[in-house]
């Protein structure tokens, strides 16, 4: 005797990378391809589609910036109905993204969500494809911080900006400034400022892999001046380079490098 | 008339992911695929052999992995001689391996590298990999550490280590402990229990993404006791969660996730 039941749903959380195919994993671009449905904020969406060629019968799922709760429960729902849903993230859908809003909700969630099958595949961040572009500024201990106070007090991200320029990390800075708060990334900046020497390499990585990708290599006194500042948006990450990172000065844009030895304190 | 030049050579500094095919980028793929020359730890040049097929007149030069600086310097060289050299790291080639490595030895080095083609291929970093395999660790703002002192003095790394603790960042920690150094791994954990619950989740990936994969979800608690911590070491990347992870219980490995809100202090 065979026993029926339902096909088992499964949520794939994948991440595209920066945008280009050339950083699209083959396991992100097989989950993207075998997918019954697509959910993920459109413009991840678009951005899928000239990556991949999925199923014609697939099903797209797209919403704003700013549902990201809504968008982990309606996959939820869908795998639940027995469907093979990829949730879809840029960069790595498990730093600042996707993957822990869907895992969270199913932590919250019925009985019927912690049976479904989900998984996670990694992806390139914008800050590795930020630092690849001009070196090695990650080659030594360093700290990923998204700047946004949508979902946590400014307060505890000042207090970790502390923390890490004390202790001499190399800063990732995502999600450094919006329209909705414009000052507060220069408020960041001249804290990490009281840390750092004004020669300091900061590396501003603007669409990085992406037709518009501009990418410039300035210093922190350069960084805190207002039209530098007013130059960064949500499509760009901020490095902040540690005592120890260098330039090297080259044609066109220079070589940014942490090296990997520490000097002994005097 | 012509000028007749020599080839300008290239060093691709290319990052396999944690070696599985599945996650190496297109990007590496294709230069492995075009390089006349491979230059890397031997371990990893045999990981990139079952990766992609080079070309067959390619020239493999292995060496030992505590050999960076030879290693950068003979790339550096066959460049200059016009070669196309692709430097083999695992994981991201800019996260604590060859990328900083070669990029500092140019920048000691003499006129004739200055002018070499340079390029950095970003890869999936064991961090991420192992992340990935539990649900969503690094969600939120994280640090990500190497535990080695060859290279820096162990206060620098003690230091930093109360520094991510005390400001709550999740801790990923690389290189952990070693056969010359079985003690430190240890004193760290004790180090960052002095800031965190006993029942911290902590992620232990062990060969992620190769064919010994064994991934581990203890606490904090668990991995002080000297049975778990003996069972770390250099192919095991250690996630310690910050006061927010929390991990789901299921069949099999347990979800693990940092929510991406931070509560406001009381």
């Amino acid at each position: 005797m065979t026993t029926l039941s339902a096909p088992r749903g499964h949520v794939a959380i994948v991440g595209l990378g920066p945008g280009s195919a050339s950083l699209l994993t083959p396991e992100s671009a097989h989950e993207l391809e075998r997918a019954t449905d697509w959910v993920g904020y459109g413009r991840y969406l678009m951005m899928a589609s000239r990556l991949v060629t999925p199923d014609p019968s697939i099903t797209r799922h797209g919403s704003g910036n700013r549902v990201e709760a809504d968008r982990a429960r309606l996959a939820l729902d869908l795998a639940g109905e027995g469907r093979r849903v990829a949730v879809i993230s840029s960069g790595d859908p498990g730093v600042f993204a996707m993957a822990s809003v869907v895992i969270e909700m199913i932590a919250a969630g019925g009985p019927e969500w912690s049976q479904l099958e989900v998984s996670v595949h990694p992806g390139v961040s914008a800050a590795q494809a930020a630092a690849a572009r001009v070196g090695a500024p990650l080659g030594h201990d360093f700290c990923v911080i998204s700047l946004s106070d949508n979902l946590k007090p400014w307060s505890v991200i000042e207090q970790r900006l502390h923390a890490a320029a004390a202790a001499d990390f190399v800063l990732a800075l995502y999600n450094p400034r919006s329209r909705h708060r414009p000052e507060q990334f220069g408020e960041a900046v001249h804290l990490i400022a009281r840390y750092r020497a004004a020669s300091t390499p900061v590396v501003l990585a603007h669409d990085v892999y992406r037709p518009a990708e501009r990418v410039e290599v300035v210093t922190l006194e350069e960084l805190a001046t207002s039209s530098t500042l007013e130059g960064v948006g949500m499509r760009t990450v901020v490095i902040i380079g540690s005592s120890q990172t260098r330039q090297i000065s080259r044609e066109g844009t220079p070589l940014v490098f942490t090296p990997r030895s520490y000097p002994a304190p005097d």
